[in-house]
């Protein structure tokens, strides 16, 4: 196999883990969490979003949040970014990095953001553009690129041309997401060799989600074929909205676990990633699914 | 990526699966269980244990359910033998196959079969022989493949050292188990090459642990290597004995998705295979952790 000898992990569980859990957080603990995050390793964290917290109650504090953490000058703070409204706050906040995001699927943009894929660009354009101007990179979320809720299957043209306009409008990164965790290893081989005919491995991250299990070995591939940055969500955070229990996001510590057995670096001190898995988890009140926190509560399981 | 056309999976949930829960099934329930099995495409079944059932007490009712259940012509039944006396038991109930066990590593074989690895040999020995005679097929588990939860490291030396001698007394397929779901796929490719230069693909099967989440990576790596027969356990049942909740051996559900949809053939009817999980779960009285049946139990989760 072909492995990177180093990987960038890219934590997104105070945003994409916390909006998925029904039980708030509150603002001290979200705080104290992130300084943990900060200090294990992790080179990127996105703390928090900024769509209106009527539709995301759990990330309601946003501003605050980001005011309020401690920053280390060699980690990138990002925050998800859904219109100019949100942006205000993501700037006012001084936030390292912007993340906007859609859909590779037209069903699924409109049930997400109420839009058609044609008519998010324009309202996406002036986000990144003056994102840019304040001096944050950017990064663009496309989800449901190897499957979609509604429509089932998604094609890679479907995936290049919101990419394509996406990068057109300044991103500097694309995060491709299997937002339903449906991808098999040979599909993300396939859709990758395509997808890295038209951009730069060092400009995509992957965003793998393990609802059937299949995240790790479709990291594998991705790795493989030179993909180094990987959203994952610490212990799992976030899971599957509907199903108490289930996977969603892929752990980080789970991921982490693999990565650094393969010998690919990753940076990060696996015991203060842990201990920060266990302190979200105390405040959550309920058991993260990861692999790794479920043998972290075994006695003698090895 | 290269992989194989077909796969056999090789169901051990009755033995390995049920050896591992303290649930005492009804024999009854196993009968019916194991029946519906037998119907879902499978092609191999592992339906019980010789082993004393004062150690294990939940297949204390190994003769009956062998003897009771449906037998399709098509399907290799197989039952775990440890000694002599366990296989009077296997005869009687004219099982297909018998399958012999023991360990890498000296530490675990001793823990596990109270003897060293020199001693076990001439214990084994009769069994396959007698086995072959009364025309019955023989495999060969090898557990703590890639790692030991005493020893830590166990080499590849130790692996073909064993293997090989299992071979010369006349077992026809080797079973190699990462007892503790350590496995990395870059060990595993490793591990994997070198042994692949002693025996031919056909007469191996893996026997991954998913204790790590790293089973279905480490098992694309074994199909790329060419290897086209892998043990595992309906919904994942079995877990780890000492962590409630937590996984143990590769889930057969799980497995079944990958394969299916990366077009490797299975044989199986997946809605026959889920059916077989609700049923064995429903018996159990507790939630199987397979990816597979989290999604089932979900409403809208994807």
């Amino acid at each position: 196999m072909n492995l990177p000898s180093s990987v960038t992990i890219k934590e997104v569980g105070p945003r994409d883990g916390l909006q998925n859990e029904k039980h708030f957080i509150p603002t001290e603990d979200k705080i104290e969490w992130i300084n943990m995050l900060s200090e294990s390793g992790l080179k990127y964290i996105e703390i928090t979003s900024f769509v209106n917290p009527k539709w995301i109650p759990q990330l309601a504090d946003a501003i605050q949040v980001a005011k309020s953490i401690h920053r280390e000058n060699d980690i990138t703070y990002a925050a998800l970014v859904p219109n100019e409204r949100g942006l205000q706050g993501a700037l006012e906040a001084n936030v390292d990095e912007v993340a906007v995001f859609m859909s590779a699927s037209e069903s699924h943009n409109l049930k997400n953001i109420n839009k058609s894929i044609v008519a998010t660009f324009p309202v996406l354009k002036p986000v990144i553009q003056e994102a840019i101007v304040a001096g944050k990179t950017v990064r663009g979320y496309v989800s449901t690129v190897f499957g979609c809720p509604y429509e089932g299957e998604v094609s890679t043209d479907a995936v290049l041309s919101v990419s394509e306009q996406l990068f057109a409008l300044g991103i500097q990164e694309l995060s491709l997401g299997d937002t339903i965790g449906v991808a098999n290893p040979r599909q993300v081989e396939k859709a990758l060799t395509e997808i890295l005919k038209h951009f730069p491995q060092e400009k995509i991250a992957m965003h793998f989600h393990d609802t059937r299990g299949t995240a790790l070995a479709n990291t594998l591939v991705a790795l493989n074929l030179g993909i180094t940055k990987f959203d994952s969500s610490l212990g799992g955070l976030g899971g599957c909205p509907y199903a108490p229990g289930a996977s969603g996001n892929l752990a980080t510590d789970d991921l982490h676990y693999m990565l650094e057995n393969m010998g690919v670096e990753t940076g990060i001190n696996r015991d203060q990633l842990i201990n920060a898995a266990l302190f979200i988890e105390k405040k959550l009140g309920k058991l993260l699914p990861s692999h790794t926190m479920q043998i972290e509560r075994s006695q003698n399981c090895h």
